[in-house]
């Protein structure tokens, strides 16, 4: 397979970089750009000399019609405007930005304060919540890959509400991420000394995956109850808990809750559901695919604490793409996704 | 005044001679020990030397008689049996573990999983929450220190159940600590290479704190529903932030939760109400004794997010112990903290 | 006394502010600016909150007139235009900045690459090593605060070289620092994702400090040799350590270099000379103004290696100045540097 | 390829694991243990879930016998008795630990202060440093794989010394390592709370790697001096960085340095010579088998500084490791160890 990367010196692109590298069926990756056209990829990022030393090349549709798939990591606003003269010529194009995930262009308008994508795009794209979603995806000429938040929120708590176990009409979602969520532009809010030894509460009842979140519970799980949801920033670089709480249905079991996550990830190597009994934390999943999900039924308060942790950079960003572009060239999902979590 | 440490080993032993070093009524610090007697306590700790190098001394009821106030950091399950035969005996006695926290035995029992202290020091003992007890706190002979955790939690949300602005049946506390609240003995749980880079979650319904904290919900504001409290482990080493999430009563506003919490802290030189445009983070308040509070209320979902930072070691531990010996005699309640927070 | 800061809003004006707002002998701090007039200081810093809410004001020589003293952390290049006004005009001024250290234009010419401040400033202006320039600083106008690399270096080597014990001309100076040196403007080379676990080598053989330390070699211990001198960027916040190398002298032992340091410093209540039995490391000095060392001599090589550690923002910049102004103004050295390093 | 671990609890055990995994030649991976037999593997490491459930085996030569290679993380002192009875049974043997690395006795005995290994197996063990050894590892029955500070200070300086650009007399170097290398054992020195924030120095002149380093140099280039060197602690996980000092012989300059390491490493696709214009830090070969050199020519002072980099977990162990096995199995020398280094 020939693959085509837009928006290669973000971190999005950084990662889909590392991973496809050693993807057994990618012949070869090319890196586009808007901006930097001829800056050697390797002069910019030195832990990449001898592996990536080539030139970033200009967008151009014609030249990348030959290629098997496009991941563009340009940012949200810049995405809708890049991608759409591409779609149809050829290649698949996989987005990692939030342009054509949200159904409802007003929805857009309001949470990114920016102009949505032509709705036609929006309503040609197929959200890649790859667990939920493969006939759709197998099939797409244009995914939206879901962001790093909803990922971790839809696939801890889809199975649950779908099955009516926790009350979606109360549900509380305390997230936290590590700084590069943010991205590769130094900022106040990414300057070491002031982000070091510091958590922080950022974007409350604004951020931009709140809509995305309670999409997703609408389209897989019919839940269309708004959700309190809110996003904390850590001192370490990579890594996504999601903290959520509901109200347990009547008669709702630890082992009812673990039967209906256990029964619907099943089929998906991607997702494991870890023992209360065990340690659970960010770094279990780092570097890797996977979204750990935990739960934990209290019949004191008769609340239910779930769980569940990614590595934003893999399962929330290039990871998911390449599960996603797998789905779709009809490969095993894992192929070239079975790194192990570097725990250490 | 003379003051004694027990417990001078802990962490929490170690902030209380960092904040006592230069507190202007403070004359002579004393350090005791049950175990290390004779090890000078610079050699341990070399940040001290020149600062702290007399031996640590063994606990002695006589010669601590002409002490003015006895702080212990002792751990929990062993406060309970090495400070009664200090009460009474001349010092003020504040202690900085739970074992004179929670009135009833049997809480403590089940939470604590040891035995309590005797009954009658329980009773005994004032609750040494500074902003909400201080005419107990100043004629008191054992005070219980609060909890890091209950501390930030009881602050931030006191003035809104006990003006009924909020929903008490509804709490959800999503709590995160820096790993000095862990203590200073190595274990798997702060482990360099384990704990850097991962936020983990532990103790899921367990934490001894929630009884704490629904006994201060109890006794300060009527409210008598159990809550749903989370801890994270952060990687930093000071800092608490909890997060909290409730129900809004009817037709309260932004303004009406500010206006509450301004009016109620009118007096409280070390709580500070921050307006939401704010940036908040618990760096902010890093080596200082205050609570920093913010609150967002959404009318999207009808909820409230309150949320508050503390420095766990001093606000949480050391730096209350010390405010609660300024109301017990009668000096300025800032005095020996006016220490500005070391946000770099 | 009547204190006034220029360039509050990085890391060394900050540092200044959180030190003077304890100093006991401090009656009034005032903040200045050439770019942010008007300002509200905790509108930008929120941990300043209720501590320095007033409006950041123009520099202005007529107005300042009053103060006794003006410390100024505006950046190198600038301080160089913006103090000369000011100078003799009647508060003392201590400048933070590398323009008024170098007492030979051409090397500033050359390490800078910036114009030079005029002459007749540089011969003026007194070297603010305190612990080895303390008559002259009493008597001072203008007073250059070092650097934080060469106070750290200086002091830990001024003693050696002077009495001769160690070999001058081979020396090896290898520097590791926290990020806060860095300032507070958002770089990659400060961006979280890139500085956290990351130890990088910078501005090797090109650092600005290798001409001030030389010439603080020369000015107090007449060697003349040039050094080699590397800096690393640490993946923390403060600090510094420097580690140097040199080859002893004929017949020079472990206790002959502890008596030598010992002696040279036993008047200094900020030098700190650890036994070589002891853990070592920078942050048993954080918010402090101490500088550590310790010396390890290698019979085996016949070589010494010598550590020393300091904060970079206190004895590294804002507590050395503040040294410099309570040695000016005939107070005790020590007043309102006392804090117990925060070790923990 | 059927493969044994031997101690595989332990942080290099841990990260051969994760190599292995994804190692294309490689069917079965077993672990062993002396101390932990039953326990099963992913409930001690929860990130290995799905990945090694299995239990750990006891160590068993005759079970062992089987397999074609046996690596072994047992700590120093217990290698040298837990691996002769392994010797010579059927697998090729690749031991992490110091013991077999250093081939005088007494040089153990008084680095280490443990008894050393049978003499017969010093004899015969070979010095893993695969760019230096190819040919000697291609036919070793027990293979001591190098440490890693020496395979960073040994791949930089090595091809220098050996072509006689620089005075081999006078070397000094300065070393710091990530956390991680102190292995998975809790203790003060590895205590979250005390090790964040904080660069240390530590076991100055008593390092165990300074004869391994010495061996090295009289191996490979004949150098018989010794060395100054000395070790720092970092506050991140992974990573080493080793700057070192050195006079340059008569006329050399920057070109001849970079010429002589690239013809050395022409052939050797983990060894990196990168220009001294480009960033270095040890975050650019983070999680991969890659070692970076930077060498800057000082005509100021007639000396150079020569950095390296590597990932202390893999081509510091576990990746040489695997290197070393590919070598001896006849295998291209990247298999399994194409791993992009995760920068971010």
């Amino acid at each position: 397979m020939k693959v085509g990367i837009i928006g290669a010196s973000g971190y999005g692109g950084l990662e889909l970089v590392r991973l496809l590298h050693t993807h057994p069926e990618v012949e070869s990756v090319e890196l586009f750009t808007s901006s930097e056209e001829g800056t050697v990829y390797s002069h910019k990022y030195t832990h990449l000399y001898n592996i990536m030393d080539q030139p970033l090349r200009r967008i151009n549709a014609e030249e990348m019609s030959s290629l098997d798939v496009v991941f563009s990591s340009a940012p949200a606003g810049v995405a809708s405007t890049l991608l759409p003269p591409l779609i149809g010529k050829g290649p698949r194009i996989i987005d990692l930005s939030g342009d054509f995930r949200l159904k409802d262009e007003e929805l857009y308008r309001n949470w990114y304060q920016k102009d949505p994508a032509p709705g036609k795009y929006l309503q040609e794209s197929v959200y890649g919540l790859t667990e939920w979603n493969r006939s759709a995806i197998e099939k797409a000429t244009l995914i939206a890959n879901p962001g790093c938040y909803p990922t971790a929120v839809l696939l801890s708590l889809l199975p649950l509400l779908r099955d009516q176990l926790i009350d979606g009409s109360q549900l509380i979602i305390d997230a936290k991420s590590g700084v590069s969520g943010a991205g590769n532009t130094p900022s106040q809010m990414t300057h070491f000394s002031e982000t070091n030894e510091n958590i922080s509460i950022y974007k409350v009842n604004k951020h931009q995956h709140i809509p995305e979140i309670e999409q997703g519970f609408q389209l897989f799980a019919k839940e269309q109850s708004p959700i309190t949801f809110s996003t904390h920033l850590v001192p370490m670089t990579r890594g996504i808990i999601a903290t959520s709480y509901a109200r347990l249905e009547d008669g709702v079991s630890q082992e009812k809750l673990i039967e209906c996550l256990t029964e619907t990830y099943n089929e998906s190597p991607f997702v494991r559901i870890i023992p209360a009994s065990q340690k659970f934390g960010t770094k279990q999943v780092s570097g890797s695919n996977y979204c750990d999900i935990q739960v934990y039924a209290d019949s004191r308060t008769n609340r239910v604490t779930v769980v569940s942790v990614i590595d934003n950079l893999v399962k929330g960003a290039a990871g998911q793409a390449i599960q996603n572009m797998n789905v779709q060239f009809g490969l095993k999902e894992t192929t070239g996704l079975t790194q192990v979590p570097a725990f250490i």
